[in-house]
């Protein structure tokens, strides 16, 4: 593998995957819990979820959102596609020497609101401050732990002909990020979708029975999201390309940048994977939220026997063609 | 308050608790823990205690550690001092662009060494890259969970005459970090004393009862840390200042540089207040673990009834002077 650190490792694609192989694993192996995303953990009669995300974003106040909001959605996701509620957050702040006190307020002050808004409480902090140069103005670290829904998921149930559902459109996040970094030159009025969505989850895990597993497909996008859920699970999937709902906007701005819609990433956003005669039912319960109001079929798993795990993409005029994980640079610092 | 974030912001002191005081406290008010520091949980019939700290320590490889180790025993020290037993810890990486990978591994590796020397699980972790210039080489974030001891803590019976004990001497790590930074023209042959102190404290508690309440010194060094306490719980202090251990080279780098060695960080020690009649058994039960070998008496508590919360120092002349938070400027990114 490669000597240094590039921009790549930290795109969640394939550089990212091999760090996470042959470093972090490699000597965290002994530990119990493999896949380093969310944890859960046995606590006496109950479990533990917990998860860990810092946020770079850049720029730190974006079209929907700032990097505090963000700390706080992504966190509470992370717990609820694990199948958890979220209970309590811990932030750490590493803050650059002359950072404005001002824009830092702004910032608590979104993260309060967005916690008070989720039903989470942010329970302890930490602060860092290092010199002018050696951060980008603020970083942030939220840590949270969750208590598991009652209904829980059921991953090793995956088999042929379960459907797949995503809950809205993709790349808002994505397209949003790029139109605030006015460096690419791009003007769209897209905000980024960021949004807590344990509520919305919770309602469907507990009125749908058979839903398998869940992931919000942010860094690296709905693709690498799916081809990691193939890995993890051996099955293989297949996508309906015209099934996936894409704005205009999105569409738009990956013809003049040349990105892949499949490929950005999204803040408020769930894809299920759901037995297949719950799909009706479950597409029922996700329209009637707000977070799920244009939800859409987008998929089915393929096979599960001998499955190596591959994600496909049946194209408009008939063709398939294998997705792979987002592989070197798309966009960097998108959350 | 300023208007923009100083170097002295994030040096634990005065303007730490400023700012702690002034922006975060301000918009979590509304949350339950109010000393974001570390949490304490109701968890169903259980307790879960939860804390998160940052690492930015300068250079990353320190005589006695580096950043991986340091991010392994402050989060399980911390929990420690809050009669938890840790039991679970996230790793949450910001990384430079063109950072070593080979070092990267270093860290790593001897992060996975002290979890399993401390006997606690890294269980979920976080990778994010920034471009060249907009970090420092690697930032960690720990964030850990634990479960009370058996034992409990009680601060709230602090009473007059309690007396004060140190595990050990004080302000090894700070001079190891000053000599580290060839800029400062020191040279020691000083170690960093970091250290995983949750069997020695739960050995201690386990074995001593009026166990009042313990803290680490770290950042803000002893006396920072003592402010706090006094503020916090509503008592004076009284320290005397020949009882206090520090070693030679600690007095020889502090005349050099000008610096105070009770404000110099601490990253194995402990600093316990215990009932006045339980400091002859816990001395003894200190003094038997390799890690309080050079434990002292220190002080003594000397009003609670309406005390404001203030720290002396009774100098070996026989005067008495206050002390208070760091304040400004000592020493950068110690941690």
């Amino acid at each position: 593998m490669a000597q240094r650190i590039s921009m790549a490792h930290g795109e969640g694609g394939e550089l990212t995957h091999e760090l996470i192989k042959n470093v972090f694993m490699k000597y965290f192996h002994n530990q119990t819990h493999a896949r380093l995303d969310a944890a859960i953990l046995p606590w006496n009669s109950n479990e533990i979820v917990m998860t860990t995300d810092s946020y770079v974003v850049k720029p730190i106040f974006f079209p929907g959102g700032d990097i505090g909001k963000l700390a706080i959605t992504g966190t509470v996701n992370d717990l609820a596609v694990s199948g958890a509620k979220p209970v309590a957050i811990t932030a750490g702040f590493i803050i650059e020497e002359g950072f404005s006190i001002r824009d830092l307020k702004e910032i608590v002050k979104s993260m309060a609101l967005e916690a008070e808004h989720a039903g989470v409480q942010i329970i302890a902090g930490d602060t860092k401050v290092v010199e002018r140069g050696s951060a980008d103005g603020v970083f942030i670290n939220t840590t949270g732990i969750g208590q598991l829904f009652e209904q829980r998921l059921e991953p090793d149930a995956i088999t042929e002909g379960d459907t797949v559902i995503i809950s809205g459109p993709v790349g808002e996040h994505g397209v949003a990020i790029m139109s605030a970094r006015k460096e690419l030159g791009l003007i769209t009025d897209m905000t980024s979708d960021c949004a807590s969505l344990h509520h919305f989850i919770e309602e469907v895990v507990t009125n749908v029975k058979g839903v398998r597993v869940m992931r919000d497909p942010t860094r690296g996008g709905l693709a690498t999201t799916l081809v990691e859920l193939c890995e993890d699970f051996r099955f293989d999937l297949e996508l309906e390309e015209s099934w996936i709902p894409v704005p205009d906007a999105v569409h738009g701005a990956c013809d003049i940048l040349g990105f892949d819609p499949l490929y950005l990433a999204n803040e408020g956003k769930v894809v299920f994977i759901v037995e297949a005669e719950q799909a009706k039912k479950m597409m029922e319960v996700i329209k009637s939220h707000p977070l799920g109001a244009s939800a859409q079929v987008i998929g089915r798993v393929k096979s599960c026997d001998n499955a190596s795990g591959k994600l496909y993409l049946k194209t408009p005029i008939g063709t398939t063609r294998r997705l792979f994980r987002l592989s070197g640079m798309l966009l960097p610092r998108i959350c």
